[in-house]
């Protein structure tokens, strides 16, 4: 691994709180809503405990697959790392605070803010391989839970395979982040 | 000319696809609202034919003026222009998304983003001098299509002219948005 | 002082103006309520007298205190200024804007947006200490001001002893933005 177990273990909280802040905001805001088929286990705040631990989980991932497929090309510092995860949390809400509005112009803004979010914080092509890949994941994940029951949005905003047409949008730029979040746990990991 | 006929193209046709993304937003969300006299000419999506028309030759003039009266004095990359396309789409779809908020706040968040726009993509004088045209030209034209019964804006929203008070800022940061991409499309001109 | 008597008198009028037109916003949203015992003192525009008169006096007295504190480090022009204004109204219209939204993902959107306001425009570790005396001073005026039947915040919104729990994370942002006004008007005083 090129992460200690330290940063993974570090990786799995942050994404696993992180979450479970904005299930919390898709779950209050009506955005999605767990069926009684995903009640057999215990929730944690808003959330069946399964579902940080996934987040977690792609969280560790994402960041291990950026150092192992690409080497770091530049410097950054811990505050690199509080905008990264500021950023990533701040446009999971913003998908919970649009739930009412009209479903063009939410996802034009939550696409808009994902480009954004890869030309400030990602470093060009390893970024956006990073955040396709967990598009791709998440999204198919997602589908196939929203397939079997688990758990659903809300019927006016799910068109895209029963999510959201800004889902992939929201995937990206978390694996954008989470590229971000590697770079700088293995830049410190070479430190002497 | 200063572009090429490849560039005038297609930044008219990037400006036409983005002013039916927006116009889409503000229809849906009950923003705008096309008249009958406007339903004689054939529809694109929820503009009429005209509407995408004027904004692709809206950018592509403003890109050409851009580039006649200064010297570009910056290097940039494609990531720039990728960015700059994102932030004008979705300060577009915020003012959609805003449509049945209170007019003062929301005015005043569209005037600061367009204030970070030009402080993050804008080259001083010449990006703020292109945002004036913009408003001027934009704001302008909308208020002779609203006093010809062409559209009109939602009744809450309307108090300046029949327009918003927020629509200067947002034609001020595709002004500056414009400018940007003449700069990006005039250094590829000038690359030997 | 380290700032000059005119340097005082504009961040004074700065706050001032500042605070009168977030607090439309705010009252206008019915994020806030100024209440009958409030009712005695003259009002400007939608706030009491003493309501600029107070934020005027917290942005002079914190930007003399982020020159007292710690010398100035970086170079910045004029266009910073206007950033680190736009950044602090736009956030103070987007907490009026959230009024009628789920307080959780609404909450966690002003802290995302805090701290990059934080990572982008302060200078590290003066920046969030001034962002932290501007959140204790403020939180702690407003919690008494609610207290004693001044005004009120919307009941739905008002958890964190009777303000919404964003408003720490404004005053911070805040307190960031009036650091860097204050290194500005700084470095213009020490030039010869």
């Amino acid at each position: 691994m090129r992460l200690s177990a330290a940063a993974l273990a570090g990786l799995f909280a942050l994404g696993a709180a992180g979450g479970l802040l904005g299930d919390q905001g898709h779950v209050a805001s009506g955005t999605t809503a767990y069926l009684s088929s995903s009640k057999g286990v215990p929730f944690v705040w808003e959330s069946p405990l399964w579902f940080p631990a996934l987040v977690g989980l792609l969280t560790a991932s994402l960041a291990e697959l950026r150092l192992r497929m690409w080497p770091v090309r530049r410097a950054s510092s811990p505050a690199d790392g509080v905008a990264a995860v500021a950023v990533v949390l701040g446009l999971y809400a913003l998908t919970a605070l649009i739930r009412h509005q009209p479903l063009g112009p939410g996802t034009v803004l939550v696409y808009a803010l994902a480009a954004l979010v890869w030309r400030a914080l990602g470093d060009g092509a390893p970024a956006a391989a990073c955040g396709v890949v967990a598009a791709i994941v998440g999204v198919t994940s997602e589908i196939v839970l929203v397939a079997s029951g688990i758990f659903e949005y809300a019927e006016s905003i799910d068109p895209l395979a029963g999510v959201p047409p800004w889902l992939p949008a929201l995937y990206f730029a978390f694996g954008v982040v989470v590229a971000r979040l590697g770079e700088l746990c293995g830049r410190a990991a070479e430190r002497p």
